[in-house]
């Protein structure tokens, strides 16, 4: 298939190798937003980021560091996939506000406020009850704001949701979840959430994981191109983005590792169970990152005009990626 | 003054000296809980413990750790000062159930579950509201209990403090704070958590920091002992002890770090204010250590028998940790 039209996934978590990046290319990716980690503290992210400098070193001819929204367009230009970092944790900041404009500077562009669990800054999904955005999390949230780091709420709990949003002077994201109504899940988002993060000319990208889906691995397209369209009605066409959560070619530790960090010293089983711990049987029709086509073809089949499908497939993302990612400019004194 | 009497500061955080320590002995103390880290890592908890080790190595006829229960006898007998460390904030764990049997291996007896603000296990009493105890709280807790690490509620909110004690098996303390029924106050606590506190066989330390006392600073030795007697109507003389709160010979640099940590880049003054920032003037019947006579002499002239005033003094905290901080035996496979 000829590449016409420009493609960004909104998140994927995968055991990152030549051939990975090699089949986003073949899909058509022209920019990622890759999982640099989940629970690994301050020092532990600058391992992670060292081993991303190295990917960039080995294979220049397929990948590059995106840093500003811009370099999407250089990516694209020359046929490389544009890696965008983002934390599934706070926990690179770990305790020290001045980590957030650290990390920024080395090109964390995305980091969510929690990950399922209570976090220093805010309340996760699987939680029993949600008090909100801390007092550490407020300038957190401000100096985000401040440095262009966007604020991600995908695994976190609907009050700390809507308060992000509030105290927020920037749009903010789920990158990677799907509408409750589509299929109810802790980890999916009310319509309540779902228009609050329109209201924020934020960005939802639609998840293609499993236990995400209605009918987990045998959800088909029609259905979650159907999902898609319907939520355009909810949140606006311009709001909208994939985020795959792919998670390719891992061993089930790293699904140990996402589910119970350090924090258990019991099994975990997250979105699975005791007797359902593996990894979900992955889709038909998005088995890995050549399927990308796939998703073109699905949204045009439910009617969706080429200006909307090109928005959901990757200029949204971008667009996003200017509003939120860039670093605010301050008066001088 | 002759040596009588077994005594017990249930907290001090010193700019720790000789002189601090000649202090304590001409003041009786055989038994001191030190704060060992307000915010530290675990990697910066080792330095601070390694900074102790130092101060054991050069002061052998002063101090000497305590590790159980047993060695402040051990203390008193050899006319030393027994130090019992303690952790303000869970900070030493970070995020890893392991560090809890590290920490107590290492000789952290005591620890705090917040301070003040919200942490990964519990809410602390600056934060507008207070969900409880969260996933990673709970299984701390039980991990504090089987290794015999005794879980301090000082700076914790109401909610909080209440589920610990639900959920712990075994005793739960306030090392230093007084009722709010005497000082209205965050840091204070309520009838109804120092009931909770008496009724899992914990203790509260009675708090000499001006911020926590009617009429700071020129609080009286009086007062101060009739709030005490007052509260053992409450809770039982014998859950009662003292945790002074000394901060001796510290700038106000330790101060900020205490309030501020690394989270806030703005000023947060804590009890004081932008207007009242410096430490708060000493009382005049507990200047530093050498004072603690006053307390003894305080106790009886409030009417207390000697037993009671013996029990204040020292022997209430020692009952505690030997309840509390003792590894729980497991019966073998």
């Amino acid at each position: 298939m000829s590449k016409t039209m420009l493609t960004i996934d909104g998140l994927q978590y995968s055991n990152w190798s030549r051939e990975i990046f090699e089949q986003m290319r073949e899909g058509g990716l022209d920019a990622v937003h890759a999982t640099l980690v989940y629970h690994e503290t301050t020092r532990e992210t600058l391992s992670r980021l060292g081993e991303w400098n190295r990917r960039f070193e080995a294979w220049p001819d397929l990948i590059m560091p995106v840093h500003v929204p811009q370099d999407i367009a250089v990516a694209q230009a020359s046929g490389r996939v544009g890696i965008i970092l983002g934390a599934q944790n706070c926990s690179p900041i770990e305790d020290d506000i001045d980590m957030v404009e650290v990390m920024r500077d080395l090109g964390l562009m995305i980091m969510q406020l929690t990950y399922n669990n209570q976090s220093l800054l805010a309340c996760g999904c699987y939680e029993a009850e949600d008090s909100g955005i801390t007092r550490f999390g407020r300038q957190v949230i401000r100096e985000m704001n401040r440095v262009g780091m966007v604020i991600d709420m995908s695994h976190s709990a609907e009050r700390s949701t809507l308060e992000a949003i509030e105290i927020s002077e920037r749009p903010v994201i789920i990158s990677h979840a799907n509408p409750e109504s589509f299929h109810p899940a802790k980890r999916n988002k009310s319509d309540k959430v779902l228009k609050a993060i329109a209201e924020s000319d934020g960005l939802l990208g639609f998840s293609a994981y499993p236990f995400h889906l209605r009918n987990g691995s045998d959800c088909t397209l029609t259905e979650y191109c159907e999902m898609i369209a319907r939520t355009a009605d909810l949140m606006g066409i311009e709001h909208l983005g994939i985020g795959t959560d792919l998670c390719q070619n891992q061993p089930v530790s790293i699904l140990e590792w996402m589910r119970n960090g350090r924090w258990s010293k019991d099994m975990d089983y997250g979105e699975g169970s005791a007797s359902n711990a593996d990894w979900p049987r992955p889709l038909s029709w998005l088995r890995d990152s050549r399927d990308f086509p796939n998703l073109i073809a699905g949204l045009r089949k439910v009617g969706m005009s080429e200006d909307d499908v090109a928005g959901i497939m990757g200029k949204n993302w971008v667009a996003l990626l200017e509003r939120a990612a860039t670093r605010q400019e301050t008066a001088p004194a």
